[in-house]
């Protein structure tokens, strides 16, 4: 059963409760307050994507990341990295950390990377696929705080936590749960990993992200992936369950602790994402071309050594590449710069045959007119590089340091518009329906006439936070902003949210799993 | 001297003032409240553009337009336009008003129309070039209401009217004035033309639009631009000067007072815009496809009529197609659907060699996130559909039925980010900064270099609404949303406005014009 359809159904019900009873449904239209959702489905880019590279620039741009590779290294801070790099013949500086590789190597690993693979998390029926032309979604990750109309700006905490967890799950429009949502920071970092994958095990059934953050966390959340799917461990290793996601440490440095998990992923064949995080003008060159070059050397670097780990493991290359506002240091998000840096890495992604992670970012501090034109040129320059994973797609604001319930809400409404678009456009000869137009004829209108009235169900997207009304009834609704409509949908939804089955064995499981483990200790938090 | 050059330095002295006196900058930053804006540029379009239709759809599309010319007709309420084209060959059902063509002729017609032409205003150095691969942005045109934070929303008047014809003068990003930003509706209809005109002909200095409304408006405003631009009738002749913009009441019907003054308009060589009202689902079929049809037999009737008019006199394919809710009959705007109908039309437009018009539109009754969100959907489907003349570019509010002062300053944020996006991203071997990652080393920052240094001040777009403080900053300097911030910004650009220099001989005549035609009695206004 699909929990969104079951909630939508439910939903329906309740509307003709109020309708009943007297009340007034959340607009003018009759219809309720929450989401009439588009169905679960894996879109795909049809459309060419934008390149603002030449051939010869893409080349002239890889000519430098290898250039980066071969003369200038990469700082492994982690030994066996070190040792697997220089097993291969690489060449390691008297530091013992630095590491050049030569551009022959590089391409040779590289090349055993997937261009296109599946995860299939505890439900199979979320399974996704990760390369191509295909477009998912996550929401957003990792932020240390949360906003809502009612509360505020608050540090993070573990009801916040749940309520996003279960806001991704409710969404069709979200393909995958990326990091926490907001840091449960009420919930101790050394067990925090074990209650927040056992939560996204449980409050969904799409395929999770796991933080890198060194041995013990890693091989725990592996294990609960493996138990939640009910999985043995020769089933588990047989295809990707799960992900993480790496940033190097800019410029040119991959850290300990993300290092560790990678290659722990990788011998287990789980994919990794690698995003450097190279903010132009600060951790890499002012020039978007430059930082595109660096981002691309850090990332395949990583990819190599996970190649060096497990020939054919899934990897990913991520874009993160922004700048900052060069008055202040700030990050900005959602430019023309960041546009351009999403497509430019994905004509790099697509010249490496690797799958592309960009992310909806933006660096406004409220869910305003900024936030959605931030998000939206975020969203086309992502769309528009054929971005197969979408990071922090619905709920980012103040460039990643706050998850916001509103914007959340806004993000999954931009998120279906653009799922809707990227669909063919119908082109037969009943659409273009010259038979319609010479029924109706000059001065007639196209209501009535048979032709619409069998397909006007279908005909359009059908927003539901968008409000079509006109002004007088807009006034008498309340006048509501954007972001006041979207906080009566949040709570709606998560009144309305219901766990999605699971099996009683594997819940069992993970629980004792997760019991053990805090009565272990957890993992150790002095890395 | 550019007068918008002329106000920024009058800003930067201000500034300077406030912070001698000790008086607070408009944000933290110390940047004063109005605009540091690009320097007036006429932007080209360097990518590709998105083309969802394959070529063998774009053939079936045409086909389907020449079949509705052919087989249905198309009515002209206007008995010189029925009998031109009757003379040309076509056929007139016995109506007297549905006219017939056949393709062939269609086709030999608009091939006299140019692909490219300039517009010459009366400040030369404004001039425009419509075509190719030029975008060009106008502000919003003849909405009936106004609204401010200030007032809230009211019906349109003349100071209101004045104020965005100021604003539209300011902004470098707006390339030409449209129709009324809104409608002065305390000037009565019979000289509204004569005032309305000759504000935006002193105000401004750029290429103005003219209303086809009938004989004796038209007439007095092409009087008007020649005299405003102290041309002889051969010189104004010689060059478009200004231009019209036509709408067909689709479906299929090209109406008395808009013939007119397109034909008048186009006797003279000045261009007129074509653009049916193909609001899919009402005016036009609920297909996108049969939409887009529909408006290319309607708006190739009234090219090749006017081709017939003046062989070569200017014309652009509009196109205004949307959809309607299905529900409830409003427009939507900035619709998945809306943005393939702008990549369609650009893709029609270029099959027949015309430019291309459409627009930026939101549905949107207040100027928050949705407003922000459909205006840029509507935005990257104008762009990516490369759209030669972007109507309604900054100001539009509720399907086209209010300006609004805050959303104008949001729009041209947004227009300015787009004008910087569509410049080639540089790519070249210091671009792609090798050395400079060298320098700087892994763990290292950018700030300092020499790279860096060098580059800085131009490297990245500058906002001047977008706040990209951190959250604390950005409370402590108010908690402002966007539109709270765009309302200090337009108060700062009306008290820095200043006129544009004009002729003092050409202004008499002007307004010796005005005031003999205000004695006549201006327009007659029972049509």
């Amino acid at each position: 059963m699909d929990i969104s359809d079951s909630g939508t159904a439910k939903l329906a019900s309740e509307k003709t409760k109020r309708r009943r009873s007297g009340g007034r449904a959340g607009n003018e239209r009759g219809r309720g307050p929450s989401v009439a959702q588009l169905p679960w489905s894996l879109p795909q880019y049809n459309d060419a994507p934008i390149e603002p590279l030449a051939a010869e620039s893409i080349e002239n741009i890889h000519d430098g990341a290898m250039r980066v590779l071969e003369e200038i290294g990469i700082e492994f801070l982690h030994p066996k990295a070190v040792d697997i790099l220089r097993r291969e013949g690489c060449t390691v500086l008297d530091d013992g950390v630095t590491v050049r590789m030569g551009r022959d190597f590089v391409m040779e690993k590289i090349a055993l990377a997937p261009s296109s693979f599946d995860i299939v998390p505890r439900n199979p029926d979320r399974t996704i696929t990760v390369g191509g032309r295909q477009m998912l979604v996550g929401q957003v990750g990792s932020p240390p705080n949360y906003s809502n109309l009612d509360e505020g700006r608050k540090s993070g905490n573990y009801k916040a936590f749940t309520d996003f967890i279960k806001m991704t799950q409710y969404f069709n429009c979200l393909h995958f749960v990326s990091g926490y949502p907001v840091e449960p920071v009420d919930v101790h970092a050394s067990i925090r990993h074990l209650d927040g994958m056992r939560d996204k095990l449980v409050l969904t059934d799409k395929v999770c992200h796991a933080y890198s953050l060194g041995t013990e966390r890693i091989e725990d959340q592996m294990e609960m992936v493996r138990l939640a799917g009910g999985l043995s461990h020769e089933e588990f290793e047989a295809k990707p369950r799960m992900f993480t996601n790496i940033n190097s440490t800019s410029p040119l440095k991959h850290d300990w602790p993300m290092l560790d998990g990678a290659m722990r992923m990788a011998e287990r064949n789980q994919p990794t994402v690698v995003s450097p995080f190279t903010l132009s003008g600060a951790m890499a060159p002012v020039t978007i071309a430059g930082a595109v070059a660096q981002q691309t050397a850090e990332g395949l670097a990583g990819i190599a050594l996970l190649q060096c780990v497990r020939a054919g493991s899934p990897a990913v290359y991520g874009s993160f590449t922004s700048n900052v506002d060069m008055r202040t240091g700030s990050p900005a998000f959602g430019t023309p710069e960041y546009m351009r840096a999403c497509q430019m890495s994905g004509q790099m992604a697509r010249y490496y045959k690797l799958p592309l992670r960009a992310s909806n970012t933006c660096a406004a501090n409220y869910p305003d007119g900024q936030a959605a034109w931030e998000s939206a040129f975020s969203l086309w320059g992502v769309v528009t590089g054929q971005t197969n994973m979408i990071y922090h797609g619905a709920g980012w604001l103040e460039g990643g340091l706050c998850a916001s319930y509103e914007k959340f809400i806004m993000d999954c409404e931009m998120l279906q518009q653009m799922q809707h678009y990227v669909k063919p456009v119908p082109v037969t000869e009943d659409d273009i329906a010259v038979e319609a137009i010479r029924d109706v004829g000059a001065g007639g209108h196209f209501f009535g006439t048979q032709h619409t009235q069998d397909r006007y169900e279908e005909a359009f997207y059908k927003p539901f936070l968008s409000d079509w009304s006109n002004y007088e009834n807009w006034e008498d609704n309340g006048a509501l902003r954007t972001e006041q409509r979207a906080n009566g949908i949040w709570k709606s939804i998560l009144a309305e949210y219901e766990e999605p089955p699971i099996d009683g064995d594997a819940k069992a499981a993970l629980d004792e799993f997760v019991a053990k483990r805090k009565q272990e200790g957890g993992a150790p938090t002095d890395f």
